[in-house]
């Protein structure tokens, strides 16, 4: 198939372009470099062993956008496009809404008029908030408590009236948990701009000493050790669930909404200990407050994805972090030159 | 004040320009015209008895929005442009999203960039759903069943997400019921194009011979006689309440989220009655089978208002179907030449 992957530069993307194009796919990766840097693009080429395509664009530009799809030809687009800090989206809801939702909007009517009627959206598993049980499924009531999580949850709403409205058009819409680990190079990675949101980066950049301790928000909590529990997943398995949520869809001609989870929880301090194991390095850390709107628990119910495309997660924690610790030790500063 | 009035030239819009041109405010109408017609501005300029500014500019467009908001002075925006069709939303759910939601956030960035920190938006009853028990509240649950409603929702969130962003902003959030009736002129009133959407409308055009027969949908709802219930509020009580909200933001310095209804339900048979009386033309009606995602009984709880406002509908059914037929009857195709 040629695929169109949106946002393909940036941390997930980027592991999922390796995946496609080991499976025979032609690939043309766009992205605006807002939160990635051009560097992926050498070591993607580099892991793949062949030229990749890239086409600078922002969804934000319609005309942009429309000139990227038009002709071109394109069976497929993987759209990992999006704002995704919660913080931030707080801060800053218009742009939020502006890079995410019109984005989304810019992309589907692009597709429209280009007749590519086949998308693989990534989704969150923020849309169902603070979860009533757990394992989370897929029909379990959505709620999102931030503005980012609005956007995740009316760009699914937008791309399901899209597919009511028009039935040759095809979605899988993927829920992603908690991606954390890397490509077994050591060459790409998750490299967060800043002050890390997500655990595994902040973890990665203690081990090397970017920072000098883990803050964790809450020992209180009713889980296992009174920290956290979320649902991580290595990027290799979700990148695989990408192509292999493009093949169903040209299988069985009909869209889908799935969890991407190993269906098992892990704690913070569990992830720690697991991460120390793995790298040999000291994770010192402290116990701080519960910062509000997290919960206590949220791991995924992943037996849908098991059914329909036939996948499940096969990496483990100790994979997660051996992987995530090779790119953070191979490259300390992330994709910047070393200052 | 100095009022933007986007959407000034619709239905619910060309009202609220009389009644803020009356309290003496100095208003700039936007449209894009796309469902209203140009002869709209010549009426309203009849009925003010002074010019009337205009600018021809479409949300969608963020260049001609901010240009439009930049340097303006603008106090207050009222924003009324929006596409509002159910059964469309479902067939072009991509074009209900960029009118609304895209427009919207263009001009919340356009606010912002200018200055200007107050908004009155027009939102819907349709954000309800079939609520749970009448009358509505605004803490009544909120769940859309169409791409209509969904963008509606969407705007109401974005719009609140911004408030929380920046305390400075503020917003007042109308939640329309049914709006019917028309300016006691005869000069305005509502002129969709295509079969009518809403009841009174078809009623109209019934009276006036434009069609045959009014089909009622579902003559077995569990209500007063079996016909749909819902709650119509005069256009011109709605064009006030537009202009107790600037004045309450701005006395007040703080947003609010009410219903404006009359309180009182009205079934589609008692509505019919009250026109034939009001008119003193036979409204010949069939009762056809109920339509998909109608529901029975829908009504505001108009306390909030009251309270925050000061406002409530004073003008009765009977006050409704006369004015809906005087612009009826004077103006037998709407805004277009009798062809």
């Amino acid at each position: 198939m040629r695929i169109l992957v949106f946002g393909g530069t940036g941390y997930i993307g980027s592991h999922t372009c390796i995946e496609l194009a080991a499976r025979g796919h032609d690939l043309v990766v766009a992205d605006n470099l807002s939160n990635s840097s051009p560097r992926v693009l050498e070591r993607l080429q580099a892991i793949i062993g062949a030229p990749l395509a890239f086409r600078n664009v922002d969804l934000r530009d319609r005309e942009a956008t429309r000139t990227l799809l038009a002709g071109a030809g394109f069976d497929a687009v993987v759209h990992f496009a999006a704002l995704k800090a919660v913080g931030e989206s707080c801060e800053r809801p218009l742009d939020y809404f502006d890079n995410n939702i019109t984005g989304t909007l810019n992309l589907l009517q692009a597709m429209r008029e280009a007749g590519v009627a086949r998308l693989v959206f990534s989704s969150s598993a923020t849309v169902y908030g603070d979860p009533e049980r757990v394992p989370v499924d897929e029909d379990a009531p959505l709620r999102v408590t931030n503005p980012y999580g609005r956007t995740k949850l009316v760009m699914e709403q937008l791309i399901a009236d899209l597919c009511s409205a028009e039935p040759g058009f095809q979605a899988g819409v993927l829920r992603y948990f908690n991606p954390v680990g890397a490509h077994g190079s050591g060459l790409i990675g998750e490299d967060p701009g800043g002050v890390p949101n997500n655990l595994m980066p902040y973890i990665c950049q203690v081990a090397v000493g970017r920072r000098p301790a883990l803050s964790i928000y809450g020992g209180d909590w009713p889980t296992v050790d009174g920290t956290g529990v979320r649902d991580y997943i290595h990027v290799l398995d979700l990148a695989r669930a990408h192509a292999d949520a493009l093949d169903t869809l040209e299988r069985t001609g009909a869209g889908f909404t799935v969890n991407l989870g190993t269906g098992t929880g892990v704690s913070v301090l569990q992830l720690v200990q697991a991460f120390e194991r793995a790298s040999g390095r000291a994770v010192p850390y402290e116990i701080v407050g519960r910062r509000p709107g997290d919960v206590a628990e949220v791991y995924a119910d992943p037996a849908r994805a098991q059914s329909l495309l036939g996948w499940r997660a096969t990496l483990d924690v100790d994979a997660m972090c051996r992987d995530a610790w090779r790119w953070q030790s191979m490259n300390p500063t992330g994709y910047a030159e070393p200052g």
